[in-house]
């Protein structure tokens, strides 16, 4: 048996006990999970602080340099999650459905955990805690494979996970951190069909795509956020360029932020001209279509790849749209099934965009920067689907479940002439 | 483009049309589907004629020809089922859930089709009609790759149901029948994974696995289904009886029919004694483990082997435990996911035996046959998922749609400043 097989067996092994855990333990667990990473503390910040050294060492700066970073309020603030996903809702066990067949066979669908979630992660030591906690309160063992750019915080870090489970008597194995880091190792993780139920990579689109083509166990992704925001001709002119400047602004690194404005002819002069001047003063550059850069003339002419950019920056790909169906057609063709916005005030224009979208999230008179688990109701998110399959869009614990039937009888059989009795 | 990219390109653009069909629409198409069927049945019995003379002179026999064979009745029958599927509920447009979030976003979970479904099936004509209404029924669109040894009958059925797009004014690309049956072929279909959203295999052991190995598109599938009953220590043994003559002989070359079963030592010498002479004049050949073998005389000894078979045939695996939780460990390691059934009188035994189960059905007192999307209450099935995501168990019409989210607001904006007004 080779190592990568070996270890995903016993994380495989880890299922029935923690599926068996009741939501009080499971909460206990995870509290405990908050408190031995405080205990921990002092190594998690001295473990950091070895992969902060390589990382400069390797020329590593800025951004990336600060998302590998963890100090006192970093550990506090993991810490703090994991006490909030004790508190949610546990998914295992939710009758979601229950009826009874005229033959008296009482039917119900109800909740039961995955199996085995495998995270194939990026930089930031959080999502170590994170994904595991996530995992665990859905009653999964989990294999954490991260970076190697993280990998003494990602150690600190699942030790103190391991502290709590031995405390619980629970297997260590449950969350199983990979130590192999070669793509080699992670390309066998992903092929293990009987071994591993589900592959959630979270990082850049070159990990994205890389676990995509070569696992075999089902892989939920989302490779990139193209959100749009399309201004109505009956759209509240004020209330469209809140969400613009919400969108674009508050947070442009993120995949919920807008990279691409439709804007109805009808309210072009008006709208272009404003939010131009308030982009202008938050530092956007805007990428426009002809009429664009005629209404807008200290915009840039947009190339055809422009409006298929995450540009993840203060860029704003813009576009007028003769119709609400020119629209819906730019979406359709460029768009990434993550998140589109329509601002109107017009209920058939709403209805007609919102059935016309095949997207994860579509918002009325809403920023995009709200597609998210957090703010849509789920507690927390494990991440993002774009994928047409399970989950559609922000995922929390209760899409680590799926629904299985149970069935109770007083003996029904199928066919009369079976009947012993 | 290659031919197959062509085929799921058209098959894909129709997506929209068909996704934007109201229930009503929907329920007259299946019905006029159903009408044209009829219409067309001279020409339908007709190919399938061709089929059964090519299969007859390629030595194709018994159980194997009779699945391909079509007559007036079965015509009428495959008619009537798409008649049925049209009264179904939709689920498409369905509020599954729906939240007010304290900054007043008003957040609903709504069903939308997944979109592009291939179906990859092997011998039954019928499956080309089933299979395209339930698609249809969802709002998806469809690719049917069928068997060679159907291809005549699954090309009048499929000329049938593009009657009725057509007389609809839809796209006859919403109900694909793939002509070119080379595996190549299928493969490339496979792989699509900008077009296809989901591949649903149905067959033999070996199609399902070849489909499988080669896909890059989701994959829902079932190989096999390792059916166990086990007869508790506080079992009626009456009923107990019933259900395992229902599940072994009713209709053994099922996927839901028992293959195993296992008996607690307490109960042992009345059920094996009682079971072996009624299954023996059903003609049912039992197989067992050395206690088993004692009791039963003219068992045969079981080997390993045994305990993973599907039979499919009139033969019992049949082992003797000394607890609920040597059962449950057999099953566990033996098992298929598909359906376990426990017989017990004892609530709590009935319990532990549903919570220790990772299975997509299990049953407490009632028979392993019912382990279908019609007895279940889905109205029909497309297939039975053992794969433990979006679908386990049967899988009905929603099964073939996903959850996404459509959330309402009156300009919120997730940073105040973001507001410019």
């Amino acid at each position: 048996m080779s190592e990568i097989r070996f270890l995903a067996q016993a994380c495989c092994d880890a299922v029935p006990a923690m599926a068996g855990l009741d939501t009080d333990t499971k909460a206990a667990l995870l509290r405990d999970m908050a408190a031995a990473l405080e205990a921990r503390s002092a190594d998690v910040l001295a473990a950091n602080a070895q992969d902060m050294a390589q990382a400069a060492a390797k020329g590593v700066q800025g951004a990336m340099l600060d998302r590998l970073r963890l100090d006192e309020a970093r550990v506090a603030a993991i810490a703090n999650a994991l006490r909030e996903v004790a508190e949610l809702p546990d998914p295992v066990g939710q009758v979601t459905r229950r009826e009874t067949r005229p033959n008296g066979l009482a039917v119900e669908r109800v909740r039961i955990p995955l199996g085995v979630v495998a995270m194939i992660y990026e930089a930031r030591p959080n999502v170590t805690a994170d994904a595991a906690a996530l995992c665990l309160k859905a009653g999964n063992a989990v294999i954490l494979r991260g970076g190697s750019e993280a990998i003494h915080s990602n150690t600190a870090i699942a030790a103190a996970l391991h502290d709590a489970l031995r405390a619980h008597g629970l297997p260590t194995a449950a969350v199983t951190l990979m130590e192999d880091l070669r793509r080699e190792a992670m390309v066998e993780l992903l092929q293990l069909t009987d071994l591993v139920d589900l592959a959630i990579p979270r990082g850049g689109e070159g990990l994205i795509r890389f676990v995509a083509e070569h696992a075999r166990v089902p892989v939920i992704k989302h490779y990139k956020g193209v959100c749009h925001l399309y201004v109505d001709r009956a759209a509240d002119l004020d209330l469209a360029l809140d969400l613009l400047v919400d969108g674009k602004t508050s947070r442009p690194g993120v995949c919920n932020a807008l990279e691409t404005l439709l804007v109805h002819r009808d309210v072009a002069v008006d709208f272009l001209q404003r939010a131009a001047l308030t982009l202008r003063e938050r530092g956007v550059e805007l990428r426009g279509d002809a009429r664009t850069c005629e209404l807008v003339p200290d915009a840039k002419p947009a190339i055809e790849d422009d409006y298929a950019a995450e540009f993840l920056d203060l860029i704003l790909a813009v576009r007028t749209v003769d119709s609400l169906d020119e629209a819906i057609a730019h979406i359709r063709r460029y768009g990434s099934d993550h998140t589109e916005v329509i601002a109107t005030r017009n209920e058939a224009a709403a209805q007609h965009f919102v059935q016309a979208m095949r997207s994860a999230v579509v918002m009325v008179n809403a920023s995009s920067r709200f597609s998210d688990g957090g703010e849509l109701g789920l507690g927390a998110e494990i991440g993002i689907s774009t994928t047409r399959l399970h989950a559609y869009g922000p995922m929390g614990a209760e899409a680590l479940t799926i629904e299985r039937f149970v069935v109770r009888g007083e003996g029904q059989v199928r066919h009369a002439q079976s009947r012993v009795r």
